[in-house]
């Protein structure tokens, strides 16, 4: 049994302004655990700074986890012995996240955010599969006993590079999105019963996959919400307005209109963002232009917004490390609930990735996908999801199967296969020789990331 | 959603001196429900009674659960309308049960219980499987939308009838087998860790099929079980005593030495009493002879003590019914705390048996096992609970599947399918032609309940 | 065993003035087998005529297949004891196919064929499948060993009608498409090879759905023709013309051009006619205009020119009927030689549909798929196919998932989920308002031929 | 595509008397093959003078196939390049199969021939499989895309052994055991219906694990033989005589009551030779005791035996190396046809041992499982086999996944594992102290030939 009080936390990416942040302080707030958390980071500059912080915080008198936090000169050094490893990288910089989202556009194909389907999630695979294919290598030789958090997006298609590289892994994505659509669904609750509920009250059976996920059951104290949801959309016809969002989910606020659309069409809840929903169905749909995407009520994230608030993140990072005083929040994440579930501290039900072994119908086994699952000591379990109807499972699966292609290609470097994928993918609705230009051109701007971009240059000719 | 203060529970079997007092006793002692309980039983003396003891518990001021009894006078009223259906029943009388235990002895085959598997469990199937693929046709008809719980054994077989009768229905089957065994680990949990746990602190994972199933995983907060109970068996060569037992489990008490056994020879630990455990495997095993019986500790429930026992029973009843007063007590079922979860008061997991569709894997879809599931508003949702060692699931899968015939022929008054999977049953090591004379003998001491005895009697001709 | 010298055909749409044509001449020409084929038609008058051409055939000296025609009054009489079940309909007249075909192109929506995909295909769906269900009931009650091979378009959602209304039939379909591909692969054995062969020298494994089926292996006398057709392709930038085309492809003869874009896409090789495999994919890639139709080679069948060569058929059938002479053909059809197999006079592999139980990976069981089949003595044994590279079996189980959708909401006439598939078809790119406001036009033109249409109509309002 | 006249045949074994004499003979009377046999075995003299054999085979004027038949010094040697590898090595010598056979009729179990199942196929398996699991390894090195074919006992764990060495392995395993009840069912053919058949004319549907292998659908000609072999039995309560037997059967011949009576049990046909048959079923029934097994009439075939044969072949290889003239004979194996439908020259349907990927229904997939497949060009697919009643899939399955955990303990070296499945097996009914004497002494007496003795040795103490 692993030492509650005496714990090795791995944190990939721990020069991260987001998820490295969250995490110290969701410890900080946790009396029940303890020990150390080694930040590994290719930008160790970042890593240097948040382990100031996460010491700082930890000296701190109101902060009741304690943990040091030790920067890393190398994954080795970071990996060893760990107890928990998390995920959380960039994969390239903004300067590549740019060529994944703006240059299709030229094309006239748009994206809302650019970092889990379509053009731009395709190439971001590209890039960050073969580093999480290298990492569970590392960690089936430096803690192959480790339980794995995937933050990192594209959250499903890098929780099945984790498999691949190291199939005895015990890794899962976690991700925050459905959390949003049981919010909404906690106003239905409110505005249809009069009960004010919190997210915890709404019980609904997910299943899909990251950010095309589906509810197809959802109640509130024994009241069936389905029928409520579809009345609730004919009380807004112009949407409902968020209330604050979340802060990973960047420049734009939305009205939840891809996901009305999306009931209306189907019968079931689309439970992710519109900006990433938009994304997996037909581009004509929904990111047609910029006025249907004006029309719908969510908004394209431009890079630069990102860069922006990269700088802003960069400088509060500074400050704390040099001593600003900051206060705790709510960060609504579950990881460090996650950890003391699997340490036998307590047992839950929340959604997940895995790969599929049975969890959801009508997928073919090994793809990975969101359902909920039982997390208790040292075991993280899928609960049977059943399966979407027909029509839902026909797009889910469209997408799902294309994103194995993707990532078989980023793992052989198989030129061929992924432009197959590519220019497979709904939002890319372009001419082969379209799709083809387009496909170089970004291979080419983020070719620094590519591993195999030169025997992709190669092949080209 | 249902209205948790006007519900009404169908009772089949409802005369019954076992079940029904334990959910009288349950109900009374929780103040979440209160309704109506319909009784129903062919022997309606019993139901009567039993009704009469329901109402005047109602009027006790001590109880907080207020139900009105109902004894009907047929099915249709007992189950029209209702929000859970719960099937008890003697599928015969303990006449039959006498045939199905003792007339195998001629032939040197030993049965500790005889109504799970075995020629016993297979000749009592060929009566409850058509009366429960009746119940089945029934509820779809009256209360389609009804959470249908079954305590009648042979449990896997009958709610594979039910599913098979009405392949809409909602229903699964509830045993408290495991329980004992969650029990055995406490212990464990006791003298190896100085851990003092209730049953909900020891956390395992279930698979198999009922009273066949199987821990591969146990832990108590967060300490893994297995290996410990590898050395509680070596500190206890010549087994434990039981606690007091449990009010159903009959005649004898065990020391565990099967369960032992099964752990030594498959590191695995067999989760169910030894008096059913034996029944599974190999006849030769542990029932070749009351001798052998008596070395390994456990007993053959002679049918002669349950016509005692029974006496007793309806004494108990008939005072009862006349206003005789008693205690409440801990029935350690949760019956009740299952219909809360499915009403949307609460949320638990807790080992079910239901038909496979992906929860155990290795096992034929359909089948019914026995795994954890999520109860929750409305639904009842297995645990994908992985796979037995190989060696194991050799033996579960090899009665599962005997089980599927039996079902089969049952169902279509089959004969010669049901002499097949007589023969093939592990216990019944006969040649073709002993086999034969005695599965022709049962089936005639038990004619009176076999609908398709007619038929029978012409093929044998 | 059955006599083949007695047996008995049922021929449903016995007044066909293709299939039955074809079947007469076929049974003509085999010697082996003799007996009555039952026509049954809604057009008496149809079926009448095909009898009197049958006999006179059979009348014949050169003919050494003797066969008594008979034209019924019922399906009964068609049905009952028959050996082998032949459907060959029209799901209404051509005036619905007109409005299948036609109504959609206001929206800007072309169709090419408009009988197994796209929103004609789901309106035939819907008018048809209830159809075969009905005879599915039909043959369970009185021909229920018959074999019944199904011709009648969209093939898979109809074979799975079959199976839906009695799950324990004995049928598959028949459809030569993929014998086209076959008659081009034998050409590029012959350019790249020098190798004359015939369309059984071109061994292919096939799977996929009916009407997009894939080949992933094709060889000829042990040469592998997969990289050779890429060579191919490349040596025939304007396509290649035809050798004559089939009976039953229609108005326009295509040059190859869209399957040839689809291996560029894919590396493997679509089977079907352009005209079918346009339908499949997204509407924008090959169907988006006249014009782009125009580019592709392929072309639009207006269902005006169906209804010419309707009435030439009709005086075709009328001269012949009037004692007309003519020539016997090689209809190139299989019919015949899987009826022989059937009756154990001989065995071979060949394409079909059939409920996937195995033979194609990835696709969920039951869903109908086209693979070969092994056709032995009284039995159709699908052969193990594999799978289909995942970017292709994106598009692939896309389809084949709405059309189950398609297929239960014909049978349970259930207007909203035919709409849903309706609106998630890759061709019909709409608002939902626009796609609801076509679907409701297509459904009350074609309203005589929907039983449900009342029900339909009510819930539309 | 490989050139037919200049193939490579890789024959790891090749000094063996049985399977290399009989290719030999084989390869010399076909026309439309010729190359180069290498040789390879521990033994190098045998396999110098079954190359002599080979080469003076084909020096003669009346031999039509011509090969060069080269003697290796190493596996890299022989397996290089090759087109075809052939399996066929005895796993220790006869001493090691001596132990196999006869240590366990101290414990009162007897084995008829103890190289598939029981005690001594398992500890055969122990030997043979990872011997297998390295050749599949040099097999992906020198000669990827080799077919290979096994005919080396215990077939289908050697079978699986070589996926489990190379998943991408192109391997099945042949078995001729079929081939005499189809003998069988020919005599029924001409018995009951007077038509004179050749095992060819005799079609049947195979499912199951090699020498546990089963026949659900027999005809002959369009007549269906399930009925008629039922009646044939009740003509022959003494059993049949055989027609002379396989060269490969060994010491005693059957009559076929084991068969008989396993019809009479299940209703479906088991196709394997009698003494085979036995060992799968539970030891009690047809194998207590030398003379139960003389009244079934089958027998135990003793090594001594097969020592005394063993001397009588290595005295006619001698004499044919030195140039004794032989007779060319039928040897009734397929290799050779498969080999040419392998190249692309014909294509057929016969039964093989491969990985079960969806042809064999209830028996989990990639458990190696005997059914027909179809042989074309560079393609071994097997044919959709449907599934066993259930019944009988509980005995098939019981012993497959014993199976599966044999080779796992193999490949691991885990000898708690193989003790496991040891003591599972149906023909080891023994205590568990009784069962774990009498594996450590089988494993002492072959540990020459157990490469992980060592470590065995180590975790018994």
């Amino acid at each position: 049994m692993n030492d509650v009080k005496n714990l090795k936390i791995a944190f990939i990416g721990g020069g991260s302004r987001g998820w490295a942040r969250n995490l110290m302080c969701d410890l900080a707030q946790e009396p029940a655990l303890a020990g150390k958390v080694y930040l590994y980071d290719i930008d160790k500059d970042a890593s240097d700074k948040n382990a100031k912080i996460g010491n700082l915080l930890t000296a701190r008198e109101d902060v009741v986890g304690k943990w040091e936090y030790i920067s890393c000169d190398n994954s080795k050094e970071c990996l060893e012995g760990a107890d928990f490893v998390i995920m959380s990288i960039l994969p390239g910089t903004f300067d590549e996240m740019e060529s994944d989202v703006h240059a299709p556009e030229k094309y006239g194909i748009y994206q809302s955010v650019g970092d889990t389907t379509g053009p731009g999630g395709c190439v971001r695979a590209l890039r960050a599969v073969p580093i999480f294919y290298g990492y569970a290598k590392e960690i089936e030789k430096y803690c192959p006993n480790a339980w794995v958090i995937n933050f990192t997006n594209p959250m499903a298609m890098l929780v099945a590079a984790l498999y691949r590289g190291f199939p005895g892994i015990k890794a899962f994505g976690c991700c925050h999105e459905v959390f949003g659509t049981q919010e909404i669904l906690a106003k239905v609750a409110d505005e249809k019963l009069g009960i004010k509920a919190t997210r915890d009250d709404i019980k609904i059976n997910v299943l899909g996959i990251n950010h095309f996920t589906w509810i197809d059951k959802a109640s509130c104290k024994g009241h069936d919400l389905m029928p409520l949801y579809g009345e609730y959309i004919k009380d807004h016809p112009e949407g409902v307005s968020p209330d604050g969002g979340h802060w990973a989910n960047g420049a734009f606020d939305t009205l939840e209109l891809v996901k009305f659309d999306l009931y209306e069409r189907y019968g079931v809840i689309a439970a992710a963002g519109d900006r990433h929903l938009a994304e997996f169905t037909p581009g004509s749909w929904y990111l047609s232009s910029p006025d249907r995407v004006a029309e719908m009520k969510f908004g394209l994230t431009p890079v630069s917004w990102r860069k922006e608030d990269l700088a802003w993140r960069i400088e509060v990072q500074n400050n704390r490390a040099n001593g600003e005083p900051f206060e705790f929040y709510k960060t609504g994440e579950e990881s460090v609930r996650q950890m003391k579930a699997l340490l036998g501290l307590e047992s839950f039900i929340t959604n997940v990735n895995m790969p599929n072994r049975g969890q959801m119908e009508n997928m073919p086994l090994g793809i990975v996908v969101e359902t909920n699952a039982f997390f208790g000591s040292d075991e993280v379990r899928p609960v049977c999801a059943g399966k979407l109807p027909f029509v839902v499972n026909s797009m889910v699966t469209r997408v799902a199967q294309n994103q194995e292609a993707i990532i078989d290609a980023a793992i052989s470097g198989d030129y061929e296969l992924a432009f197959q994928a590519f220019a497979n993918d709904p939002n890319v609705n372009l001419s082969l020789k379209d799709a083809r230009a387009l496909f170089n051109e970004m291979l080419y701007n983020t070719r620094k990331y590519l591993p195999f971009y030169e025997q992709y240059a190669k092949t080209q000719k």
